[in-house]
């Protein structure tokens, strides 16, 4: 069986939804009922979001992880993804990242639906992943922009653990391994999107790097952003210490897939949360660290500039 | 400005549905009440599926083009799409792309309302098209398994021009432009999909080929296929004659973008289709031209095997 026709056969066995028609039809037709569509597309580049040398069942679940993310942003509950795929004519690499992906997909129960393969043997591998969710009619779907001086700023987890992964996949170090599964496999948290997202003034996910980030946010808003804490995980901080240049380096690493939310002050405290800073009137980003005022770093994280090689995600 | 930055610039300026959120969040909101959404996405590689040297306006044409064609042949209404982009340093080049894109948005009103763009400096580019469509609910959208002993086949429009246009440009000539506007720039038919969606026991857009899209056609609504007529155009036919070699051609040729419909025998005639042929029990396509049955090519038409180029769209 040839590559690609064993590349398709595995597709069509993932794909149960009836959305789908079984991957048979021109398109795929989903039904809803009064629903706000949620939709974000990411593309991941062999070479330039992922490590050529990186596990096919790693990417297969970062394509995934790095939409859903976005969903979670949002507060959607996943209903439905489009994959658009290159062969590269490397069929082993080919189903596992078909398996990695299945992972996510059946983690987060969300159904593949349909897409585009073609053929690109000379490489580099270009994958993308269109997401699709749902929040009910009514709700409220947070953007960048309606964070208010007086709010708290929220992070979901810790940030700084996927760039130092990356770092050590640099250099050949495979210890501590929870660092490269950051890199590799980020677990964006949906229930913890969906409880902030009725609540946050403006939510987003921490993709580019937490400075850059937020500093984007209080651009949106209108309003400045104090940065008072940059929370690391055990591994990260046993590694790289504790020091204000590892709080930076960790804050403008990027890769991190967590919630940066600005709440409220009078919100009743959300398990999994950890306060990291305020928004005030005025404009721009600072960082104050043990009580410090610290100097910006050149570099808050990944911008779409000559020279830099991430993405511009515009959805 | 950098080649990026201005993509950027270019791409926002584009930008006007709310859904879109000014291309400045994680994701688009779109609202539906009670919808049937149809899904499709197509993606175009540099080489592959249009020539290095065509005109970046037609690949943004053309890119909207065969998305455009998946709703047409699901009877769907253009609601919005998302674009997945390489940047492969060439801005003249980019600013093209989307002055052609954004042509054909504009002409089938289906705004853009995000993607994600990647720089891939050393190409092929791989651009691909996420296109949404509504139909209303309780309307019928055909997919291709409905067809029926008795059904009448119907064409919306001649085939092979575009194929014979992708063979002039090979071989460098220049007329009749025609042809060469066929291949580069289809046009979908949008309300013709409309009114037969509701009448089609099944429909499809012909991109692969008359002759093997219409033995899927057949396999898919366990029948067989009977095609008597192949329609042609006045330049194709001067240029190719009426040979039955020639008409062959012209339905191997793939890359049409027209419609197939199977509509029962007592529908009423309808402006722009052609009837080429007939459902009949039993399994399998025949040709029959000036009522003398034909030996089928080898080829059929764009089949995803080794060795082939096309794309295996899977929606």
């Amino acid at each position: 069986m040839s590559g690609e026709a064993d590349f398709l056969r595995r597709l069509r066995a993932m794909v149960v939804d009836p959305a789908a028609r079984g991957l048979m039809d021109d398109a795929a037709l989903l039904s809803t009922s009064g629903e706000q569509l949620v939709l974000t597309s990411d593309t991941l580049v062999e070479g330039v979001h992922y490590l050529p040398g990186d596990p096919a069942e790693t990417v297969g679940w970062k394509l995934a992880a790095v939409n859903l993310s976005d969903l979670a942003a949002k507060g959607a509950t996943p209903r439905a993804c489009m994959l658009n795929y290159t062969l590269a004519s490397d069929p082993l690499w080919d189903a596992a990242f078909l398996d990695g992906l299945g992972r996510a997909l059946d983690h987060y129960a969300m159904p593949l639906i349909g897409g585009d393969t073609v053929a690109l043997p000379g490489g580099p591998r270009v994958l993308s992943l269109t997401a699709i969710g749902t929040v009910p009619i009514g709700e409220h779907v947070p953007d960048r922009a309606g964070a208010r001086p007086g709010d708290i700023l929220y992070l979901s987890g810790a940030v700084g653990d996927a760039g130092a992964g990356l770092e050590m996949l640099r250099e050949r170090e495979a210890e501590p391994e929870s660092l490269i599964d950051a890199y590799r496999m980020p677990r964006p948290d949906l229930s913890l999107g969906h409880a902030l997202a009725p609540l946050a003034h403006a939510m987003m996910d921490v993709s580019d790097g937490l400075l850059i980030d937020a500093r984007r946010m209080a651009e949106a808003s209108g309003c400045a952003v104090e940065i008072e804490r940059i929370p690391l995980s055990a591994d990260y901080s046993a590694l790289h210490g504790l020091s204000v240049a590892s709080r930076l380096a960790a804050a403008t690493a990027g890769d991190d897939y967590v919630l940066l939310a600005a709440l409220p002050p009078e919100t009743a405290p959300l398990k999994g949360l950890v306060a990291v800073g305020r928004c005030v009137k005025g404009a721009g980003l600072t960082v104050v660290l043990d009580g410090t005022p610290v100097t910006l770093p050149d570099r808050l994280g990944y911008e779409h500039g000559p020279g830099q090689s991430a993405s511009a995600d515009h959805s």
